[in-house]
């Protein structure tokens, strides 16, 4: 009983997206041990569509799992496409109808009749609900060995929809009894060569294994066993996580959903203190990093985007002379932006960001990728850190390396600030 | 004659890693004018890639592109697999071993029995030379119509050998001479089906097409035109391009590259204006949008994110009666934030965003995705815009669609303004 992944889109075929949603769903379906061997691309085209279903059927899949053309405009075929291969008739559902009236109605948009398309469902499917968009996908058991299950192509629809309608239902069928689990540990501030080395031997492990996967300036290593349960694997999982862990000391920063962002908003929660910030190269992204947590009113004041020098003086307090002798981008002018936040509003602790992201404004004694950190709180702490993240790197992943490596420079004084 | 895609790899099937080579080669196709209607993911299993390449003859693929499955381990199967489908005796290669030999004398390595499996070609079959790793591929006219290309899963040395090798003996075939050339037209502020519904006669074209996208907000229409040369590519796709950008009038913003940032950044160039921002829910993601621009300290001043009221208070001077009669998600506290900005910097023009990120924090009055946007600028204008994303998107979503909503209001308003 295998299943097969059937990507629709034209949009695939000329190379416009990647196919993340394939990765998405083969992870899942490994983790509820359905096996899958193949994966399939194919147009906005009805006829190939019918042609892939076939070939899927013919080689053993019963489940067949399609994302995308679900969308309301003529090129998205999947559903007609399905329901002509299986020569059933699609027939309006008023639930549907109904659901879509309201979305559109909620968010005062005129509804056309391209949107009324999405309510048609083969006879027979039921609604596969969709709670983030306007398109539903559908639940059919065609017969008894053969389930059909769509998702429109949106990453995160889909992944929703997998997560509250999919995953249950499968496992009611049956699957899922032995689990694949892992857990995620999440590193910063070391590279994954050296962390690598330091944990040498436990890529050697059999049961679980321990992969290290690398994006964004982070290192993860994800730990995963096979068993009856959860809870068996995790019985599994923990003992090698703690040991990494004792071994990676303050690099490792959380776990699985974890992020820079949660972590250190937790350690503020716990402490029960705030923080502002003053960015210049990041322009916001580290509000926006800080913000991306849910709640983090309770502990985020504000700041201040200060890009241009004027603002930094004006905003911020930074003496003129300071930016005029060491550049806008230096320690002295971290440190001097950091104290005017913690200052102008009243926070326990501030963190400032002044750096050059490129792609122009690099010289040779400050090239791109140059970033100061400043950390200042109400008291004696004012500190600043220095990065070089490399003048091969692109401006947006300057910026996102920037804050968080300055979030993860609060996480570190945070820790040391609460051991006796 | 079209050619198909088989991605080889157990790692694709456990979504250990997501396809972007097909996503690279797709693209790559598409600009040489192959046509290409199916993708296939298959594990490292023999049988399976024979199965896989079997179905892609049958179904007229007259071209196979490989990736993955040529390396040097038990699991590397692609060449055998290949070799063996179409009965032909596997030969070491005395060019590939002693290059092999060589790379692994350079960096002081011991060569492994396994890695002598990669000098193993089908008879018949040439060198694909990989100049960045170990694992070369082959270059195979199995019979007149069929050709085979393979390549290593690793993306940089299939990306280097498809553009070294690859792309000249292709276009020595004769590909190459058409080429599918594309434009992408963006709009904001308009659903995918409204703007379907007003240009429906151009879905119907055959050349160029025209085909509808969505992500983030923004519905983007793809004109393509298959043809001699990119510029007579292009003399199929303006005129369709003008009469939708006509029909679309302000909702249209921009094409190809451009982004809701760049263009308004331009509109600032040209009219010499500085702007200035004051942000709540948004926490920092409108700065961020606004300098993922490069260039953009010519006209971004800086601003303010104002999360606590306490902010909004004292670094903007917004009005605590304000916030006590209207609450902080108003349009009152908007237009005073934005007016705070304008005056605080000295900017030209200020934008501000206040609402419900969600995902607490909503009530029925003022629901999760209610968003406010300020737009001020030195003289005259003060103005709202009220939005209601939806209280069924999350949190980030939100965030992104108010700060590109915020910034498509400043572009209608300055394009206006350019008016007579």
């Amino acid at each position: 009983m295998t299943a097969e992944i059937i990507s629709v889109g034209t949009e695939l075929l000329l190379g416009e997206i990647t196919n993340t949603n394939s990765q998405y769903l083969a992870e899942q379906l490994a983790h509820l041990g359905i096996a899958h061997y193949y994966q399939n691309v194919v147009g906005d085209n009805k006829e190939r569509i019918a042609q892939v279903i076939d070939i899927a059927i013919n080689r053993g899949a019963r489940i067949l799992i399609f994302t995308g053309g679900l969308g309301p405009t003529p090129d998205d075929l999947t559903t007609a496409a399905i329901a002509e291969y299986f020569q059933t008739p699609l027939v309006e559902n008023q639930e549907i109808l109904a659901n879509i009236s309201q979305k559109f109605a909620e968010r005062s948009l005129p509804m056309s009749n391209n949107n009324c398309k999405q309510a048609l469902l083969p006879e027979g499917a039921q609604i596969l609900p969709n709670p983030k968009g306007t398109a539903p996908g559908i639940i059919w058991h065609v017969r008894s060995n053969l389930l059909l299950l769509t998702f429109p192509g949106v990453p995160y629809e889909m992944m929703a929809m997998w997560q509250q309608t999919a995953i249950p239902y499968l496992k009611k069928l049956g699957w899922g009894k032995q689990v694949i689990h892992s857990k995620m540990l999440r590193f910063l501030g070391i590279g994954e060569s050296t962390l690598a080395a330091k944990i040498a031997p436990f890529f050697e492990l059999k049961e679980p294994t321990v992969a290290p996967y690398v994006s964004k300036g982070e290192v993860r290593l994800r730990i995963s066993a096979k068993a009856s349960s959860e809870k068996r694997a995790n019985e599994l999982i923990e003992p090698v996580a703690e040991q990494i862990k004792a071994i990676a000391g303050l690099d490792y920063y959380g776990c699985d959903e974890d992020t820079i962002s949660s972590v250190v908003g937790n350690l503020l929660l716990q402490s029960k203190q705030t923080i502002s910030i003053a960015e210049s190269c990041t322009g916001g992204a580290l509000g926006e990093l800080i913000t991306s947590t849910a709640g983090s009113s309770l502990y985020f004041q504000g700041g201040f985007i200060t890009y241009a020098n004027q603002c930094k003086i004006n905003l911020l307090g930074v003496n003129p002379k300071t930016i005029e002798e060491y550049g806008a981008v230096s320690k002295q002018v971290a440190l001097e932006m950091a104290k005017g936040a913690v200052e102008k509003t009243n926070s326990d602790w501030a963190i400032s960001i002044t750096g050059i992201a490129g792609p122009s404004g690099g010289k040779s004694s400050k090239p791109v990728g140059l970033v100061y950190i400043g950390i200042a709180n109400q008291r004696e702490i004012l500190k600043s850190f220095e990065y070089k993240f490399g003048s091969n790197k692109d401006r947006q992943t300057i910026r996102q390396l920037s804050a968080s490596g300055a979030l993860d420079q609060l996480r570190r004084l945070l820790i040391e600030q609460k051991r006796p």
